[in-house]
């Protein structure tokens, strides 16, 4: 071991005992006749100093050759320091050094390791391993493993059982784009990286495994938006002989569990809400509901007045603005101009102040009159003091855009508090939704989803009125996880791939080994994922899923610190008898 | 919930309870105006009676419709059995049913989920899930999953933290074939599947995680002997700041907890021994240390006599089997034709039988006489009873031989317990291997293990005899895991990589990375990584780690359940710029 104590751990209480340390000098102040040194490891910081006097000359002489990062080993003995550091656990005491081996020099670093500088995201990225050793990132890989360890001892000790499912499975073109793997020993074919082991934890079901948990990578070729990884990781869980009631509750515990062991924070029962009430209250499926601002729908009060723009929308929705008659004219302007950027694509705002005397100031006077007025206050809940701001249009496009306008005013108002943690549940998804682009429906959630019972038979005349078992837990405005109850018979698999589009060979040989699992007995079941990424982030009270990733790749893909993607040898793909085809 | 109870738990206590479970039909006995249902879960089996008297006709009636492996529900009232079945926890109650619920009928499954039928390799395996009902395909994957909990909670405690490493990284044509993914985003270029998260782990201990591990999938795309997968789970694990001491002692502490924990097994502390010792005294690197049969070398008590088969041979090696001389002649001549099998390729077996008087009676008494035939019992530590065994020849095709010889004998005499642990490190393994294909060293571990600092000068006038700072933990004959003190400094790296005959350029395109990162400061360091799936079938008893893997893929690497791999749409090659070339 080159090291007696980690460089966190020793205080006033170690004086005088001879140690020995290791780690990266951090920094180094050099006063000519005394020398101090950072020594920096995972667990902490600690001061060493030599001195001319005290220290041998030829140690002392060493110390000066001393640079930022070089990783040294140091023997010395534990002393009382003049000038305490109250900040650190080992600011009362530094290392008097008696010993001093240079384990291995750095070059100057290409950003300083400290907490607040970082060089920029492609040199970060680049020097990923420098990245790691700054305090924040590091502990944010920690906070994931301690998510991990939650996770998993919860699960466990709740009786599931952690069940490796394979990575070369079989493409399937439904959903996402696969990432695909060519086989040398079977020529001409590939396996597939799952995009999530979802049929696989279905025939765990199927083999009476009962209930199922893993933390798992799964794959996307996708697109990368901002934010999203090719490869991520799923805090994946099966169980059977349940209802949908019982996987709520079964993972609300988790959640509730990681929130109070991991945050400290106790949470009451989640509230519910079903997926046509989120859309029309809050413009999404997974509203931040930390803060309030609920849709008012106006067409009642605001129409068949003299004011042709909400005369001839579809649907007029307000909301109110707590507090938002402080905003002045100029930043009600700055929002008027935020709501019009082709983003949003909203014509224009009209708003209404609810003065602290009880009336009103609109941008629509001509049209409105106080008791107009009073009317949409009412509906929109707004009180003295508040702002309310009113879009209209296409319905589904004044939604988008009120839940976008949402957002912005709670960012503006400071009510986004990561520290906040608000989880509900999203219910009774829509089964299907239209495609424009494929002209024909498409599963929201999977296949594999089962209808409501009560609404199969609006199949053959509504399709896109038929409610799914399926569920979204949402967090702060992110989807968390998400599931559903799965169809466990042949009859209604067949018939949900025959809606979804699927020739009867098609359904066949792409998902035969399932329909033909669900004819030995299969149990009722259901599951639920958690994006663990994400899941993290939030819980650490952070944006981006990145910062908790040990090595992200960049928006293409790339890992920019080992180079890859990258060619392979002509030899390689010969064998795997294949040709490039640019 | 589709039950109150699971079917493992009723027992006389709950006598008079109204319950409802839920499973399939394991066996149903019908007496015409009784029948008895035995309903299973993954908890256990639970009787249900129909009694024409008691049960409501329709029940009774729909019990009669009943078939093996439907999945019922059913409720009714806990009764004492008549007939007590004390083997299982449920044998002393029964449930006389009063509703019935049939859950999902079945066809007759391909094989009868019993302990001890399955229907042959194929059938199970393409019928994985129904395979995996049975008890002991179950139980092994729960015992799996024990032991990854065990493992993950004691390394957490350790201070080690589960950092993921990605799977899409960059494919190095050093060591074994890579599975490569075409990117679709880089085009013409491709990712390949980790063959283990070396460089990752190594760049953590860069970066100050300080401690590492992680259970991973790895992948080698290699032509699969028996018992080989081309997808493997390893316990991967890294260490800063430590020797080749600190890391033999944390893993010995984890491999002693998990014998403790999982198998009730107090184990002393490993025995070591040099890579050297083991091929002389057992003729491998894993020698199964559970019995004796050391070698013993007797060249010079057997040599310089008439025999000529031992005066021309390198090596002339005996062992003693432990009660040997009871073998009948009939059983020494099978062994004889055991070594001469091709596989084996030995020209002969000479043998010595040791009396219980202490005389001997040899296969070449006609060369040696009681004189000689002694020295060749002290050697090897032939007791009165033994039976000595020699072999002759090549001294490395000896030693091979011998060993094998060495584990039939002991599978002979039942000296392989399962339920006995032998484990021990093999130590001082080379650092270079020669190559006859590619005349030229390989890497014995891999191009990142360093060298013994003492051994170093060897490099340029014997690289053979160049020891490594590596290690293998070997238990029951097996290699579970293995590992070594890393290199860390760019200098020894890039000879290393000239030593395995890369071109500078070579080395900086594959491994830039990673010695450029060694420039900034890299802490000594080292590590292990087990092999799970072996480890698990170990600790669980059992030969074949397919029996441990809930999908595995067959010796063509073909999951016959899925039928993957497959072919593509030629729609997805041509995003892939792919052509096939067949």
């Amino acid at each position: 071991m080159f090291r007696t104590h980690t460089n966190g751990e020793l205080n006033i209480n170690n004086t005088n005992e001879i140690v020995t340390l290791s780690g990266w000098v951090q920094k180094i102040r050099d006063k000519g006749f005394m020398i101090w040194v950072d020594i920096r490891d995972r667990y902490g910081i600690t001061q060493l100093i030599f001195d001319e006097e005290r220290t041998d000359k030829a140690v002392f002489e060493q110390a000066k050759s001393l640079g930022r990062e070089f990783v040294i080993q140091v023997t010395g003995t534990v002393i009382e320091r003049q000038s305490k550091n109250k900040n650190i656990p080992t600011g009362e005491i530094e290392i008097l050094v008696t010993k001093l081996e240079i384990l291995n020099k750095s070059e100057t670093p290409p950003f300083t390791i400290e907490d607040d500088t970082d060089g920029g995201e492609d040199i970060r990225m680049k020097y990923r391993y420098l990245d790691i050793r700054r305090n924040p990132v590091r502990e944010n890989l920690i906070f994931r493993h301690k998510v991990s360890m939650e996770v998993r001892n919860y699960l466990s000790k709740a009786g599931f059982i952690d069940v490796e499912t394979p990575y070369l499975i079989k493409s399937t073109p439904e959903g996402a784009r696969d990432f695909v793997v060519p086989s040398r020993m079977n020529q001409g074919q590939f396996y597939a990286l799952p995009q999530s082991p979802q049929t696989f934890k279905q025939l765990l079901m199927v083999g009476g495994m009962d209930k199922y948990f893993q933390l798992v990578k799964c794959f996307r070729d996708e697109d990368l938006r901002a934010d999203r990884q090719p490869e991520f990781t799923q805090i994946d869980c099966e169980m059977a002989f349940v209802e949908q009631e019982d996987i709520l509750n079964t993972f609300e515990g988790l959640t509730r569990h990681l929130l109070k062991e991991i945050n400290g924070v106790e949470v009451e029962k989640f509230p519910r809400m079903t997926y046509d009430y989120a859309m029309k209250t809050y413009g999404n499926d997974k509203p931040d509901i930390r803060f309030d601002m609920k849709f008012g729908e106006l067409n009642e009060v605001a129409q068949h007045k003299d004011f042709n723009v909400f005369n001839q929308a579809e649907l007029v929705l307000g909301i109110a603005v707590p507090g938002g008659n402080k905003f002045t004219r100029k930043e009600i302007d700055k929002l008027i101009k935020w709501v019009k950027r082709p983003q949003i694509g909203a014509l224009g705002m009209v708003y209404a102040r609810v003065n602290e005397d009880g009336s009103y100031k609109s941008s629509v006077d001509k049209f409105y009159d106080q008791e107009d007025l009073a009317k949409w206050a009412k509906v929109t809940n707004a009180k003295p003091g508040d702002l309310i701001c009113v879009l209209s249009g296409d319905a589904n496009k004044t939604r988008t855009q009120m839940s976008a306008l949402r957002m912005e005013l709670a960012e503006i108002l400071g009510l986004r508090d990561p520290k906040v943690f608000a989880p509900l549940w999203v219910i009774d998804f829509p089964l299907l939704e239209w495609d424009e682009e494929t002209n024909r429906f498409h599963a929201m959630h999977h296949p594999f989803t089962s209808p409501k019972p009560e609404d199969i038979e609006l199949l053959k005349t509504a399709p896109e009125k038929v409610r799914a078992n399926a569920y979204d837990m949402v967090l702060n405005g992110n989807e968390i996880g998400g599931g559903s109850i799965r169809i466990h018979d042949r009859a209604t698999q067949e018939m949900m791939f025959d809606y979804l589009g699927f020739t009867k060979e098609e359904a066949q040989e792409q998902f035969g080994f399932l329909m033909n699992a669900f004819t030995y007995g299969a149990p009722p079941h259901g599951g639920l994922a958690f994006g663990l990424d994400r899941l993290v982030s939030i819980l650490g009270g952070q944006e981006t899923i990145r910062d908790f990733i040990a090595f992200p790749k960049n928006n293409s893909g790339r890992d920019v610190m080992i180079d890859a993607p990258a060619n392979i040898d002509n030899e390689q793909l010969k064998e795997l008898n294949l040709k490039l085809d640019l």
